[in-house]
């Protein structure tokens, strides 16, 4: 072979120009070795996760390149700090379709580059191949807890207080407004109100700032993504405890409020819809009150929504009337 | 909500049916949790890797589901024995259209599972979606190193010996003969020849049983997954030295040798073909008999296949007559 063998790739330039710079950590060398290589924290496990999103099934073609790197990496992001994890980094595997061009990459980059620094969990390797389908992400996200600690959907004991983070319900009635845009007349929802709602949607809020404070609180936890009934149902089942919760101790943003004042139907929606990315924990009564203000310090508001008993892995959403809601689906399932 | 919420999602029937058998490490948790965990080997470095495959791109619609399964995790493999680390564990994200049935689940399992076995590297985690474009399959897996002694692309020195496992070029005209099967008559090959090219194209041989003999002789590797010309060229350029490949030396199988003798022009597909998964490695002259003699007592054959010298990062093959082969496209390259 000739000199021609010093020329880069298309695959090699696309790498160099856009997912290079946000190989900071030494052990990604620069994205120009086969593999990347960490040194494990001493004392630690090392916590895994790997979930995909997929162009036209969990994001719009048309959503903000930005936002959905963003999105790829908080999905992930989100169930390390449900497990009480801290993020060391992540891989990326990117399948695209022709015509994905820089106006699309250099934005997808951009925000894939400050999550990675926001949340400290720097780029450490990838792939990147054409498909003729959809754009499609996957991540493998990597975290540590102290060897044995990481936090189980198993471990609720009847007695357990439940808990929840942020608000729930924001993201599924905004994918209903990206569905339908009349909706938000129908809600009564100002331009303020609609934005929040699909912000929500668009760019989840993983609670990476309390997963050490909910490791060290709960005895159970999980994220919320498939909806809070049937994720619950899921923790539930995992632990063998019933769960009861108090449906007006959910906690719902002002916009989701305004909805649902309009259209109580909607209850259904936001407490069954995904997308969420809220962390459900079962908490000992007698912790719950030190991890809310601790959490609180941290930014974030953790509310006590009901009660963990035993039970064979059933949980009770009681209206406000004390009487069980009946849903037609309880989680949302791609199958 | 009521006794419904007991009610397994269709993903979690999936899961449980077909993933769930596969995931015996006990930080699997049987793949009922958000994550898995892992405790890092002592005195160990992770190292990380994470490669796709997309159907009608690595693979064709109607490969058998097994090999599919195989090669994608292998794949994997490969990059990691070439690093010189010892399989740990996967993460798999795996998008299906609407129509992928039992039929073909079933066999994808069964190969997937067979494998984690084979290669002491069981499933962890995962994540099943549903695309509208063909199946994607994404692999991210984790292996070990005694601290900081990850083989890499770079460390190749002057004097250095290069060497190649296996054989080289029988994916490539396995792929060939994927594509046109036609092509077996004009080259001559007997069925069994053609078998053995196709083969190896369907299921590479990710060369674990020698990672640590490469570990512990090699001064740089790395596996050649986008043919052996673009890919020396690559080591050559992370380690700041060019390598004078001979083209005679290069191992060939019977069934590329007799390809080769009836349309020598296919010299360029061997060398510049995708798919090999062999690894390249430069090694300290003195140590090269050593590696030989360890790698064949693990059932893997090493060939001294030329020098490293002193230069910039080019990789050169020069034919029996001594002049350098000029190449078309050096390496497959998806962009």
């Amino acid at each position: 072979m000739s000199g021609d063998s010093t020329a880069q790739s298309g695959e090699e330039r696309l790498i160099a120009r856009y997912f290079k710079p946000l190989a900071k950590h030494p052990g990604a060398f620069g994205l120009a070795d086969d593999a990347a290589a960490i040194t494990p924290p001493a004392g630690c496990d090392l916590v895994l996760k790997t979930d995909g999103i997929v162009g036209g099934v969990h994001f719009f073609p048309d959503d903000p390149p930005d936002t959905v790197a963003r999105k790829a990496l908080r999905v992930n992001l989100s169930d390390l700090a449900s497990k009480g994890a801290r993020p060391l980094g992540f891989l990326l595997t990117l399948a695209l379709p022709q015509g994905i061009d820089d106006a699309w990459l250099a934005p997808f980059a951009r925000g894939l580059g400050a999550d990675a620094e926001a949340f400290g969990c720097p780029l450490l390797g990838g792939d990147t191949d054409r498909t003729t389908g959809p754009i499609t992400i996957s991540i493998a996200a990597f975290g540590a807890v102290p060897h044995g600690e990481m936090l189980r959907r198993a471990g609720a004991k009847a007695g357990d207080r439940v808990v929840v983070t942020g608000s729930i319900g924001d993201a599924a009635l905004g994918l209903l407004l990206r569905r339908d845009a009349s909706a938000a007349q129908r809600w009564d929802l100002d331009r303020g109100a609609r934005d929040w709602l699909e912000a929500r949607y668009l760019v989840p809020e993983p609670r990476t700032a309390i997963a050490e404070i909910l490791r060290t609180h709960a005895s159970a936890a999980m994220d919320v993504s498939d909806g809070l009934a049937g994720d619950l149902a899921k923790l539930c089942r995992a632990s063998a405890v019933d769960a009861e919760i108090a449906v007006p101790r959910v906690p719902l943003s002002q916009s989701a409020r305004t909805a649902l004042a309009k259209e109580p139907a909607l209850m259904e929606t936001i407490l069954t819809g995904g997308d969420d990315y809220e962390v459900v924990a079962c908490v000992p009564a007698g912790k719950v009150e030190a991890l809310r203000r601790q959490a609180s310090a941290a930014g974030v508001v953790v509310s006590d929504i009901g009660a963990v008993a035993k039970g064979q892995g059933k949980a009770h959403f009681l209206g406000a009337d004390g009487h069980p809601l009946v849903f037609a689906q309880a989680a949302f399932s791609h199958f």
